[in-house]
């Protein structure tokens, strides 16, 4: 069986790396289609049985959202997307498989039901979750016949762009499955917690619904509507939320004192609590109305899709923001774009100049106009020296023995104005290159365009590795910089190369 | 008596667009501190009655963080800082303020103490706010000679960047003290939320209370650690805090259903709810071992003030991207930053070019090697375009009536590598300008070196308003713009304007 073989080979060379070759999803809900959007962006081929109406539909459309959310999330290439096959059956979506992703309704026996049939259709040593919110995984896997591979494998909504996925192992998981599972969800950007304990609700979801309960006294109570609740939760501790935890956010209000200390203090306040502890709120059809229709007019002008777009907007630039601090969830999403970084990008290597891969326009480089801002022009340009130089072979470990080059003088022409969504691509000529110096040549279009609508002339200089001086360039990069330069120089010199500025 | 007369004149004056002229501040803790930073870089003077020890240095140092978070926070310059006067009596602080602002530890005889004290020295009008995270306002007014002014207005730490303040009157209050307080609160970029009815703990610390508790329990029960406990929260729900609250978090849960289905849905979970709803943990002294020792190697690599840094550090990044999409926290920042970008600065209008503000270089435009990036610099220089503009009269009124300037070409030279932290300065020489055209020079530099660290040549185009083409400035821009060409043009051309981009 060919197929089966080159599938066995491909598989034990990327397990290696943590990402799987293909996953299998049941289940096409909200987070089965979250699941499907990550793990075909990061590359992986996805086989999905979704029996619910509209499964497939509502699939493709959380993939085109996430499409839209990754484009922005990072400026490195993403890999060519893994495949989406909808199959008809459990035994047809768990062939041929690293992991089975569960995520049907949460109802233990119709979940039973289904990991068992996943877990005889599929090939020994294939890994089976379940996206389960409160389910203990005993009794989850109480119906299998290799009950050691199943473990819980809890995500948050939505799956593409939040990272922790809680694994909980249940009695008869082994231990090496928790191990096998947090490799794979950190090769497609995730963050693995393990919980020590099984308990109902895991930690997130109880953390969470704790507030939930309290947040529905308020409104019901009339302290406050639904969207005050909100706001007083959006504008305070909620944004410190993605950067302290709840414990640490009370360690720190006591900055002066020790950690026990602060913790102390705090005892009294706790005792006379003002939340409401002992009781859940009845959910009145009186209750019910009141909710729904605060729900509503807090969302007046937007639609719930809507809501979900500016939520992933929201998300990704929060995202990047951490990320330029390399703290909480910035961290995990750097270790990611490490690896989209360090992949070497098949470039053309024919006798026109490099193509960079396409990309779509991010609004978020929208000046009040709505037009396309200078930044813009500056990151699409750098990004493509970036991935001419990643061609030529600087990597981590070129940089650290020899060095990289340096941007000394920069020229932009702005030509055309370009808008939010639109897909362009840069073409990059080298215009000369010597022992030091490299000169670029870049040309941004809008896909189908004749006309540039920006062009960007680069210096840059060779420096020395941990001296910050100016060194020629070494080995093998030197030689695949030469034979590019060669290659170029019989193309034409572009018009704007080499031009000042000059009021005339 | 000629102070206090100006001081009435500046006053109402001020009192127009909300932004008091001075505020006395009764506490200098952590939340007096912060209050104390907002004020001051908000350009309000403030007068401080901090008793406990160590209060005024307390306070410096976190004027001192609160400034250096500020240069991140916005592109645009900030007001000229207000005084800070530490004084030794409640009734020194009190004069001549516009606001007082109580922020004593939380002792009600303490508390109705020090207010009644204020109120009594205070002028009449003066508007008394408690920064109290529990006591209900009738409480705190009962001994009070005037207790119609009195409100609580609780703010969050740290109070110079999270923008919430709960606003709650007592049965006293006068209605009209509520919407004074509001326009003060947010002339200083806050978001001011009135609580409907006096409940102890207001609304967002009854959020936060619900989860801390709970967080202790799966500390308490070995489910997890503190760190897994915080991390579990910062890298799932957390992250979506700051754009959707609570409420809006269980709705859009469900999006394919109708707000009230989404309600109605989740009412089984709550009835098995998994959180732990009827007890608060005991703090014996094992427990209190446990957290301590858990927090402190939670943090094992960063003291508390590197922590403080790092979350200020991390909520500027998120604040910034939540602005770039106008939602939440980020449309607050976005209506503070709109009062700074239309202030008209004076510059000098001498001989030489235009000097801009200085500024210090922000951490975030590094890149790997701690350098510089070309965004820094493109940055920078907009900034100094974007200030010359206002200076000729182009505000948001030419903007609608007549148009603007946009860039078609820019030229930069990095001439020697800036470090973070570093104060540099901007200045602006007009190269040329006709009806249409304006040519820029930038040069920018550390202060107090004598060469350039940069320079940036920029060609502008003006662009008539609603049409994306360009057509003539007019009126008194035109003449403010030529007459600064004139005298521009008998400064020296520099060294490298008009320069082109040459591999010699």
């Amino acid at each position: 069986m060919p197929e089966g073989s080159k599938f066995m080979s491909e598989c034990s060379n990327l397990i290696c790396e943590g990402r799987p070759r293909a996953v299998g999803l049941l289940g096409g809900g909200v987070i089965g289609g979250g699941w499907a959007a990550r793990f075909v962006l990061n590359g992986v081929h996805v086989r999905l049985y979704g029996p619910s109406p509209g499964a497939v539909e509502r699939v493709r459309k959380i993939l085109a959202n996430a499409r839209r959310a990754y484009r922005r999330l990072t400026v490195f290439p993403l890999p060519a997307e893994g495949t989406l096959t909808v199959v008809q059956s459990v035994a047809d979506a768990v062939r041929e498989v690293e992991l089975v992703q569960e995520s049907a309704p949460e109802r233990l026996e119709l979940k039973q039901q289904l990991l068992a049939e996943a877990g005889r259709a599929a090939a020994p040593g294939t890994l089976i979750c379940s996206s389960t919110s409160r389910l203990r995984p005993s009794l989850l896997q109480a119906e299998m016949d290799h009950p050691e591979r199943l473990l819980v494998a809890h995500p948050f909504h939505p799956v593409h762009l939040l990272p922790l996925v809680e694994l909980c192992a249940g009695q008869s998981t082994a231990p090496d499955a928790l191990v096998r599972a947090a490799q794979i969800y950190r090769s497609v950007g995730m963050h693995p917690l393990v919980v020590r304990k099984e308990v109902d609700g895991f930690i997130a979801n109880r953390l969470q619904e704790a507030v939930w309960r309290e947040a529905l006294w308020l409104v019901h109570d009339d302290v406050a509507t639904v969207q005050e609740v909100d706001d007083a939760a959006r504008y305070s501790f909620g944004l410190r939320r993605p950067i302290l935890g709840p414990m640490q956010t009370y360690r720190m209000a006591i900055p002066h004192q020790s950690a026990r200390r602060a913790m102390e203090l705090f005892g009294p306040s706790l005792k006379s609590g003002s939340s409401r502890l002992t009781e859940v709120p009845e959910l009145t059809d009186g209750l019910l109305d009141k909710l729904a229709k605060q729900l509503d007019a807090q969302s007046e002008n937007l639609t719930v899709p809507e809501l979900e777009q500016k939520r992933d907007d929201c998300l990704v630039a929060m995202l990047q923001g951490l990320r330029g601090q390399g703290y909480s969830a910035g961290e995990t999403l750097s270790r990611w774009e490490q690896g989209l970084r360090d992949r070497v990008l098949p470039l053309n290597n024919g006798p026109g100049p490099l193509r960079m891969p396409t990309q779509q326009m991010p609004s978020d480089w929208m000046d009040y106009n709505g037009q396309v801002t200078e930044s813009c022009y500056v990151q699409l340009f750098g990004n493509a020296t970036g991935t001419l130089l990643r061609y030529i072979g600087i990597d981590d470990e070129y940089r650290s023995k020899c060095g990289s080059y340096q941007m000394v003088e920069s020229h932009l022409f702005h030509l055309r104005s370009l808008s939010a969504g639109e897909r362009v691509q840069v073409l990059t000529q080298v215009l000369g290159a010597d022992d030091k110096r490299l000169q670029l040549f870049h040309v941004l279009s809008r896909v189908g365009d004749e006309g540039p609508a920006a062009t960007g002339e680069q210096m840059l200089l060779h420096v020395k590795a941990g001296t910050g001086r100016s060194g020629p360039v070494q080995g093998n990069v030197r030689e695949k910089l030469l034979a590019l330069a060669r290659l170029h120089a019989e193309l034409p010199r572009p018009d704007r190369a080499g031009a000042s500025i000059e009021l005339r």
